[in-house]
């Protein structure tokens, strides 16, 4: 059997052709070269499985999408500190190009309008690395997100520092505000590089994938960022991603979702999935105008609205089989707070006063912190209150179960 | 066993009590003269299961955490489009008591500063529906969230009336932007008596819940809002909640929250659960500044930020048994995208090549629409393949099972 | 022979019919009611001779131009420092129905938008007038302003009451600032009838000339408000009269103006002339098309450009004749500093090293303050210089005029 | 004897010295080695009288008071369309430093601030001039008004060079929007420059006496800029040389004026005087505090508020002499439209029905444009009355006097 994902993919990139508007970037001739009839789309699901449809092989350049994961990088370097110091989180209500600076601290409003942008990159690599240096680190990084070597369109990063000035202003009222240290010149040229690495649709949506799955590659395994950055640059995606619309955005498609001038978008669902979207031209606002119509579509009819997330809670507790020897509560999927307190409500329930308690969790993806303590704890109470308790955890997701007196739970006979 | 949720709220709040910061409310006299050591949390999951701590049961006026549920009533009896002509969904960027109307349309930014609030509430009931007609409806609509009878606070609601000089400015305003039709002191009224609703923690939370669970009171099981509905609210939430701070709200603690000046904070998680707390000193913000401690608290300790959702799509899957006379594919949990994109990879990874594959919802509490529009194409394709496609569905979780040309798949006999 | 000023005023209001553009207010129906062809224009100089032409007998509501008077009243009545506190006195770089307060003092930005006109008239009669003690005292004083007894079009102000959104919403912010303190319907309701005054040109050409003559009304000699009001309100004219296009204005025009939705408009040049002017259709910003058409035609043909001032100095040293017995210093005009600055340069260059000087004030019409103390101080000198010093002030132009040690200069015999 | 002006001036200055308040301007090292007592004053009249006190040779940077003078040297060589084109005239309401270009223009607010200052120097000169034209054009036309041959302050230069981050971001924007087509670094270095020009408390005060005296240099006699400019540039500076305190500074002091960092202050009353202070310690609008002081006492001691100039019309009509011979109007003084309106009411009041009328013009300093009509219209009136009309006019200050047939009047026997 064909899966038939792809088929949808495709029906509604064929249906999103019927939207014909949108001009094609044409600031720097470069890009006003595209085929505007380019289209593609990708889907990434949080366990690394990756669909894609149309010209998804075509290479563009990642342009404004490579604000969420410079970011990220910076983030993940200097701390949220550092870069907090450096620049704000709220949005600004104003378009792309707003360069309104913080009165008191001087700071950008947030990192996804180009002024924020432009002082995110100069955190990356430290005060006094090279262009080279920093875009080097960046594209290391890019890389190991698409889980394949990126590189930039020269002839588009040529034309862009041909056509730098608001960029050059911008990087100025950072140096004069002390944001940035280096020269305005170098600051415009990192920025600039780093909006010219190519991408495909493919790419961007394994590296929304990766930021939806906490930071972890999902096909290539690899951890590249923590998951609290992921949160951070998701949360600042959702407020501002979509500039001065971000509002609407997020009510009426939910997707935390970040545009780039050459036609890609790009979104992210935590937990769930990463998508993106090519295809050149732009409405007004400058996001590309089939790219808007596949999101709004796969929002509606998939679901996909953040705000629309269907209660998951009680799937934590697969079973519990009640037996003359003992009780099992056998636990499954992603144990979070919700599936803590499934668990811990199944402990409380236990129908056998005092017998054998065994927590199973052979079927258990991966753990949370938060589910660790609370089964380490419903685990401490039970015996408290006079139970046997036993622990079955093959793979070993429960580290370190001290039961709160220095004993580990017992490990059930090899049975089930 | 007593279940340690309580406990861990407990010394949540307890914790809490060292921020000793913040004042009381004092801009109408009845609000001042409140206990300022008083202090609840609660918390509701989706499923139902309510927690709460501390004064729990002191009843205070529910003031702006109003408004997300107001909106939300307008919303359900009005529509999206009528709603939408009035009232934007954009963050303003400014303090809750802004009261710039856009330009071209006269409309407040969004429902949740005043001015948007005064604008949602004046939607309720038509036209010319009088003041108690309308917070009559509100009332009805509060109580049904909250599971019990609500009553305004009439003390509050006249004090509120004696300093209303900006609120009635604000529907001035609206009147001459044609967005208000009903008289100004109409229009403050219901909305004064909108906010001097009486809760406690446990109804927020519950009231919370409901969002968070798509419109189904969790406890009395009533469908009180669409689903589309509270996917809006809590959009606006997230983006507008917390006034000109709501970006660095989301990015730190993640939870789409509404303060109240009387002290009380409420957070959704949408698909997972609802929160509240009271206590009435506010931060300069007019946030609980306990509250917001607490807050923090449960998005760090808990896991509960809204971008950082565990990664739950594999557990739809709840097993693949493959035996001589079928593969039997079991499902389990709410089946949304991800869920059925785990079903659909499981199906093209069926063994067999041609044997009977029996599809098991038995274990399925709801299927998403899409859920169920995958799953159907799934055994439309293996039937394709030439498969015999079964389906066990005792509890008839996927209405109107037809496999696209006319006929239903079979159900296996009652053996497992 | 017949003045040739009326035949200039009849050819350029003639000219101005050629301007075919513009609407006549409507959003009350009696303004809309108004035939739009009226034309009259009138002007009256510091000396109080008055030529009008058009339809000069014909009254129409004053509106905002009553603003600068309404100002000039309070200021005169409570004193700069207490209006000062109430109204500031920024151009706002908003349009006249601009609403924002100052955030830190909560006044409005200047008394030229309606927020602060609303503010300026709660000012006069004390806190507690009422609507019809306010009103009459501005009547009484727009009276005294005009020469004539004026009146209230009872149809104007009721048409404005029930029209009146806006202006609630800015009296009750005014209210909740605390600039305000009385109802906000009596606030309005007395705004709505300052403006609703009925005024001919003629009325406005004196009115305006009474500011440019200093407050001292030319025609009656009536002294009604300070110099140093007239200062204020004219140089707040000159900054935010004309809202948003103030600076372009007082480029190309030159003259501080007040225009009225009626079609009135107003200008004063200081120590010179009044200007006014009446044709009902307005252009975008709302100011007369033909009233603007013929200001401009006034600057640009008769050098009434503020900051066109010809030189005039030299002209207060009417005369200086030479004899054997004395120096003659005959001055004439009124004397101001640069009067004051040519007399000291005379008797500088006294050519007699140590004979009689007389001063002679026989043709001087007003001497300043400071045209006093110069002249007093340069007869001090000469005499301290050894000259016998006479002073010819039959008029009494030059009060007190001791020299210094007690004494007074001695007069000369009647002999010119 | 010896005039009491400098005496005058000398105690005012004294008597500032009493505000110890303010900082020296310290974002640049050079500025800050200036002895903070150093004080000076001078004021120069349109008739070229020159006096000045105190540290009245002692030579700084003229900074932003070049502002003014380099917008008159665009707008006399490129016209006002061309410079209008570039840059707006309204107060910005913002602080020196407002960036904010017109939306839909791209022009900055007003040549007073610096954005729009940088965008009026790179006017002169045209497109492709370099920066030692531009300058060397600027210095030329500087020196022209101070009546000496002025020149740069190198370390000044090269010192604000070194941090020109700001302005360097303001040069970009304006390349950004069009207005700027010359490098940012040259448009930033010849705006530098300019401002680096040393000048004296006497150099500004003549340079403010020749705008005050509509652009005829009044100690050389060299026209160097026409009146038109001179209107326009004293305009703008009344309502944006302040900056976001324009306002307030004509509403109290009343006298266009301009600031510079290094701690000058200019002022320009029209048609009187030029005045210019010098103090080093600057309050935190960015205003010598001394100079502000000095301003102030001026403003009110000499009665020099721009709205409170004195009536003047009267002056022209020196004397009407009636015999039997005939009846002759002796005019004076420069003739504006004030004096021509006198002279029309003599000339229509003359008492002999039909004898000879005599015009004598001896006394006449200048006769306006408007004033020169008005009396030959009245002069065509008088014959077409049947007069015998005569003209004394021995310096020739009525050009072409045709009375409109073609005739021109009799010259009067030279007995007077």
């Amino acid at each position: 059997m064909k899966s038939p994902i792809s088929d949808y993919l495709t029906e509604i990139i064929t249906d999103a052709r019927s939207a014909t508007g949108g001009e094609v970037a044409d600031y720097i001739p470069v890009l006003s070269e595209v085929d505007r009839e380019l289209l593609g789309a990708a889907l990434c699901t949080a366990s690394g499985d990756l669909y894609s449809v149309g010209d998804d092989e075509h290479a563009f350049s990642i342009q404004s999408i490579s604000k969420p994961f410079a970011y990220a990088v910076a983030l993940e370097e200097r701390g949220p500190e550092v870069v907090d110091a450096r620049v704000g989180m709220e949005p600004s209500g104003e378009a792309f190009n707003d360069i309104s600076l913080d009165e008191e601290t001087g700071r950008p409003d947030n990192p996804m309008i180009n002024v924020g942008a432009i002082a995110v990159t100069q955190l990356i690599g430290g005060r006094s690395a090279s262009v080279d240096s920093r875009v080097g680190l960046l594209l290391d990084r890019f890389s190991a997100l698409a889980g394949r070597q990126l590189s930039i369109d020269e002839r588009v990063a040529e034309s862009e520092l041909a056509h730098s000035d608001y960029s050059m202003a911008m990087a100025y009222m950072l140096r004069d505000t002390g944001v940035v240290t280096d020269t305005a010149e170098h600051a415009v040229t990192s920025y600039i590089r780093q909006c010219a690495v190519l991408v495909t649709v493919r790419d961007l949506a394994v590296m929304a994938a990766t930021l939806a799955n906490g930071g972890i590659q999902p096909i290539t395994g690899q951890r590249v960022f923590s998951q609290a950055v992921c949160r951070q640059v998701q949360a600042v995606m959702a407020s501002a991603g979509m500039y001065n619309a971000a509002g609407r955005w997020m009510t009426t498609v939910g997707i935390p979702a970040k545009s780039g001038v050459a036609g890609g978008l790009l979104g992210t669902l935590p937990g769930r999935l990463g998508l993106a979207t090519f295809s050149p031209p732009l409405d007004p606002q400058g996001n590309s105008v089939r790219g808007v119509k596949i999101f709004q579509r796969l929002s509606e009819d998939m679901g996909m609205h953040l705000m629309g997330a269907e209660p998951t809670g009680d799937t934590a507790v697969r079973e519990v089989e009640v037996t003359d020897a003992a009780t099992t509560i056998a636990l499954q999927g992603p144990l979070d707070f919700n599936g803590g307190e499934a668990f811990l409500r199944a402990a409380v329930d236990c129908a056998v006063p005092s017998g054998t308690v065994v927590v199973d969790l052979a079927r258990v993806g991966r753990v949370h912190d938060v589910g660790r303590r609370m089964i380490l704890e419903g685990m401490r109470r039970l015996r408290g209150d006079g139970h046997r308790v036993m622990l079955r955890d093959p793979e070993g997701r429960l580290p370190g179960p001290d039961l709160g007196d220095g004993t580990r739970p017992e490990t059930p006979d090899p049975v089930a």
